[in-house]
């Protein structure tokens, strides 16, 4: 028995009711331009900005059996980033917030990925002034997304540090503003795909760790826990293991992370909030520690899935 | 009379007409999903990767009185730029040059600024390798857009060098692939507005000069043509600048240009599709030079235009 069907015995059930539903929204329900339709038929302006300059803010909170996670969180977040790109939402913070949950309840959706986006609207910032242009808000419900699967999160994953790519400099885009300019990200994920690897892991161009595509990297080495202070998203996942590590009597290093302690370390853990945990036990073709999936990685593991259930930290959905 | 009469009189004529135009299409016209539409009426899949990662690459050719300029030229850009994210158009180039000569004949625009997208489409590249991802075609046919319109063309523009943010590093994003990715740029401009600037020019981080927020930007110091050689997009406009300059006997450096040179020129340019050959008078707060639209920005300022009757450079299009 694996460490992990503690949490995906049940998601599969879970899964398989989903998968026999006859809700319209089973497979995901968005809000665009005020409707509610189901994902494969919402569309937004050709003109956006959010398509023609990637001019937006997004978040991604969960729903993890029928629990809404840390959503005020991701809410706290989006207002920062928001605020960080002189957008103003066109509708108040408690109506994405009811929204959301009216959304999960009506898709009958259990584990959700949920998206809220705001972008700049349909003017643009050099012919208009931001307080000038009305922003547009786009929510999304979708069934769970893994960025690692039940099979790949039993054994470890694979990994590489990026040798062709490094992460955009917070001088240039800042990564705490949660953004979808991906450009660095898709190249990083195109050399670890032809280097036999599942994941990249970016440098910042001096020496230092950041992050990879879609998740925050954290080390384990002398039973301390390390994780890059800047140049990354600070992320609410990141947040929750840092405060559970802590709970667990675990030192936690915040701070620039030279790209050589990656190498040097007993475990590694990618940690987003479509996914969790996620250990990696292979880095650039050789073994993480002994190349199993090691015990703080367990702990955490475990610690995060039981949090989804803690009052603490979610809610339950009133589903229809 | 201003230097500029001589192309924007006969401009605002043709506006008048385009105005009184009865065409669905005058205000623009778009071909997403295999349909022509009304460019107000253009929408795109909310999950297109485009929009969800701004996986893609885009073009932008201009029609100048009723003749597409240097088609081929962002026809053989565009391609490289796909190749080098690993897509391939679901349609032939031919296919994209017809679509697009007859989009501009269909809406009846004389002066047109043209799109091409191409983006990832719906699969995304960390779940499926980018041979298994059909990419989205989408072209897009409006009226001419202004970087800096007639006004501030007679007069000059004023520009700031960005202090708060630089762009981003071809290390982290390669900026001669044409990309949507304008989280630098947007910081800039909010920077320029707040500095009571028009334009922003933004550092490589390192001292040197990059580019703009949609243009390249070109120096005049003793008579000599300066333009950053790397760290920036390959303009079509700056290689016509260029090639026009070298034919009126112009010294050209395309090398690493210091920030300091900015300071020191006699004339700053900046060259976009958009806009054309446009000056900029005043720097940081200061004036260029004499703060004069200089001799040698009206001298190219003529022959750019001048390029746009050439059958070298264009051809005519046959409107219905």
């Amino acid at each position: 028995m694996s460490y992990t069907d503690y949490i995906f015995n049940d998601y599969r059930r879970r899964c398989d009711e989903l998968e026999a539903s006859t809700n319209p929204f089973a497979k995901g329900i968005a809000w665009v331009g005020g409707d509610y339709v189901p994902v494969a038929e919402a569309k937004i302006p050709l003109l956006d900005q959010g398509f023609m300059k990637s001019d937006l803010t997004y978040d991604v909170p969960a729903v993890w059996d029928g629990r809404f996670f840390r959503l005020d969180d991701h809410l706290d977040r989006f207002e920062a980033s928001m605020k960080k790109l002189r957008m103003v939402s066109p509708i108040p913070r408690q109506e994405i917030r009811d929204r959301l949950v009216e959304m999960v309840a009506k898709s009958g959706i259990r584990d959700a990925y949920v998206m809220m986006f705001m972008t700049r609207g349909l003017r643009y910032v050099r012919q208009y002034a931001p307080e000038d242009c009305p922003n547009h808000c786009y929510l999304l419900v979708t069934p769970y997304l893994w960025v690692m699967g039940e099979e790949v999160q039993k054994a470890g994953g694979s990994a590489v540090i990026a040798r062709t790519v490094r992460r955009i400099p917070a001088g240039a885009i800042d990564p705490t503003v949660k953004n979808l300019q991906w450009g660095d990200f898709t190249r990083a994920i195109f050399e670890a795909r032809d280097r036999g690897a599942m994941y990249p892991i970016l440098s910042d161009g001096d020496g230092n760790l950041t992050e990879g595509s879609g998740f925050n990297v954290v080390l384990v080495k002398d039973g301390r826990i390390y994780t890059p202070r800047r140049g990354v998203l600070e992320g609410v996942t990141r947040k929750t293991v840092l405060k559970l590590a802590e709970r667990l009597g675990l030192d936690c290093v915040v701070d620039d992370i030279p790209v050589q302690l990656a190498y040097d370390s007993e475990e590694i853990m990618f940690v987003t909030t479509a996914g969790g945990v996620m250990p990696i036990t292979i880095l650039d073709g050789q073994p993480v520690g002994d190349g199993q999936v090691g015990p703080v990685t367990k702990t955490l593991w475990k610690a995060y899935w039981d949090a989804h259930s803690d009052p603490e930290f979610s809610f339950p959905i009133n589903y229809y």
